[in-house]
């Protein structure tokens, strides 16, 4: 089976928006053995979305389009599938209830505008929106099988995950051969470093391939083997997999939809350990990430974001005389932050951060990306001296990931610097 | 002058990576007036890139092609848009030259591969690389204009501004007329709701035009005007923004780059207010949000995430007697986190949240997505309760949006709820 993906939306040509759907249905559709040769991006104009999708027709198995299902009247998908396909739209009451429901949950009225998106093509399958308002559908036609999926990235994922990947599956599209995947995910090593350290599985890759995708202070890497079988193709990337480890250690945290701060958790849990964090320039991002993980109230009780000096003295304790003698952005104060706030919570363990994320306060002795990050236990207490590089937003994510990174360094290793 | 644009790379359609270079391109064939009606994504497949270059030059009068101009045997855009145009390929000995620098710098030797990079279409205009290997290339053909850059991003940008755009400008091919866009930020609002009250707006528009853009709880309007020159559009857009501003007021929290967070920064300022924040199911995202504005400092002073229940006792005091009877997730507490907050700090104004992000923990009369909302001056505080639909980062998103603006319009409303 071939399939070809068709993503709908003037601010896509305008380029007011990046298209995440394509790489993400993509991804779905090459784990299923479904192979893509072509992707399109065409506006909120009925003749031009007419056109493509007649081509991808043409010489695609499967079309998968993604916006122009919203209320307004730029949204004209579900209308020019029809047109192309030659069916009606009829209302789906189920759609029609969903709808209202969804609004009256939060206490207002669907517009008329809101009512149109019960609309479907006729015969087609509904996949309904629990997180939204309009529903995907699946419709199959003269041996071809046309999706109509939500912009909306969260909406269109939940519906390939419940809708589309299990509908292909049982009508037999995904191919003989399987395509898998794994993540490999890296903490505290830069891309072109890591690069270097494979250079030799990098020159010499065909099948499995493994690609290298970094974001700030992460490196993650996909490993993609192609076999007959599941089986195969899993060992076929288990072997890749244990060659990195082993070359890599603890830098890799962990594998696949792993969160950094999902492992910190699990650890954290695994010791009946509890944490608090202070921070200053990560305003609060660390105490976030933290709590990105349902359930994180296990082991996670709180934190002082102290970003004025004032504060670190009133609410962590840290003595006036470290703050002027040494300045807020200073190990002393980053050590006085962390033992603060581990005995204002009462918590097992704790992280404390302070530094410079910029653009403005940097020095000759102390410039804009100069981050201390404090990780103290029941046992021990160490300091890490760091320089970031990058915006404000980079330094304080950065930041963010290396004090995360640290306290599972610290966990991890029992016999050092945490109990 | 109407552009299209060609991604070039199988990891595009493998969805291993995101295409951003798309978008990119598109807005600035927009600022210079050039419209684009298709993007399109193909393979590292000679048949299938040369097929849809023959579609772009049948239809465009301007085709740019990023990717595959690399060393690799996968690389082929530069021998099929030669083959389609009827091309040969020369050697360049200036880019050759950079190649053996490109190497020299790093302290090591090009490869035959990398010097294959140095082929170029016969009579094109050459791009010199100056962070890479690949040349980019600008061929006129026809009456039709190719352009061909590197996938990587940050090789592929430097291009577009230092050659391609001001080749553009010099042909004339950036049309007579100048497109300008102005985006106004809406809060509090959903789209549909917001569509239906500029339903005639929308409808009748063609210049300018109006884009909805929504994300989690915050909706931006884009109006776009096409006019001779840049004064006209200016205008043209003033217009429709003074119309929009009229019918919906303080709903419009800011215009273009403008962040909620920094609009009530400015607020603060204007006022000479200090700011603390109560934070119990945001985790810290209120304060990273505030601290995301530069300067942030002179307001800022810093918060507590009372993540667990003895943290909101202990810390901000909230009476026990209120979290067991009332509960975390109350009006009172809400209220007493304000109040706590605030003492603590001795801050002029105060926010407090405290709420359901789920999954977990929703029961029948406090469903997931059920939030309080307190904001707290010298001479009042007001609770505010909502239910926010969505998965636990859309509703901790959409917790924290609401948050600052209830901050915001209680400073600017200075009879009410702040002095």
């Amino acid at each position: 089976m071939v399939g070809e993906i068709i993503s709908v939306g003037t601010e896509l040509l305008l380029g007011q928006i990046v298209n995440t759907n394509s790489a993400y249905i993509s991804q779905k559709l090459a784990e299923l053995g479904i192979d893509v040769y072509f992707q399109s991006c065409v506006g909120d104009n009925s003749g031009r979305l007419g056109y493509v999708l007649r081509q991808a027709l043409s010489r695609s198995d499967l079309v998968i389009l993604t916006g122009g299902l919203g209320p307004t009247d730029d949204d004209l998908t579900v209308s020019t599938v029809a047109e192309v396909l030659g069916r009606k739209l009829i209302c789906s009451a189920t759609v029609l209830s969903d709808i209202e429901q969804y609004f009256s949950r939060i206490g207002r009225r669907p517009s008329e505008n809101n009512k149109k998106q019960a609309m479907v093509i006729e015969d087609c399958r509904v996949i309904r929106n629990a997180i939204g308002t309009a529903p995907g559908q699946i419709v199959e036609d003269g041996g071809k099988i046309v999706v109509l999926l939500p912009g909306v990235p969260d909406e269109m994922k939940r519906m390939m995950e419940t809708g589309v990947v299990p509908y292909l599956k049982e009508v037999g599209g995904a191919s003989q051969s399987t395509i898998r995947s794994k993540v490999l995910r890296f903490v505290g090593i830069g891309e072109s470093l890591l690069a270097s350290q494979i250079e030799d599985l990098l020159a010499g890759q065909s099948n499995p391939t493994i690609a290298p995708l970094a974001q700030d202070g992460l490196v993650d890497l996909r490993i993609t083997a192609k076999a007959p079988d599941v089986a195969t193709a899993e060992q076929m990337i288990s072997e890749v997999a244990r060659e990195i480890r082993t070359r890599f250690g603890a830098l890799v945290y962990g594998e696949d939809g792993e969160q950094l701060a999902q492992v910190v958790g699990r650890l954290l849990v695994e010791r009946g350990f509890s944490l608090a964090t202070a921070e200053s320039c990560t305003g609060g991002l660390i105490g976030k990430l933290i709590t990105d993980v349902p359930g994180s109230s296990r082991y996670f009780q709180g934190g002082v974001v102290a970003y004025s000096n004032e504060s670190k003295s009133k609410l962590l304790g840290v003595p006036s005389q470290i703050l002027s003698q040494y300045g807020a952005v200073s190990r002393q104060t980053a050590a006085a932050m962390a033992i603060g706030v581990k005995r204002l919570f009462g918590s097992s363990v704790a992280v404390s951060v302070t530094g410079l994320a910029g653009p403005d306060g940097g020095t000759a002795s102390k410039p804009v990306g100069l981050v201390f990050i404090a990780v103290i236990s029941d046992r021990s207490l160490s300091v890490g001296r760091f320089i970031f590089n990058g915006n404000r937003e980079q330094v304080r994510r950065k930041t963010a990931i290396t004090a995360l990174n640290l306290l599972r360094m610290a966990l991890m290793d029992g016999s050092s610097a945490v109990g």
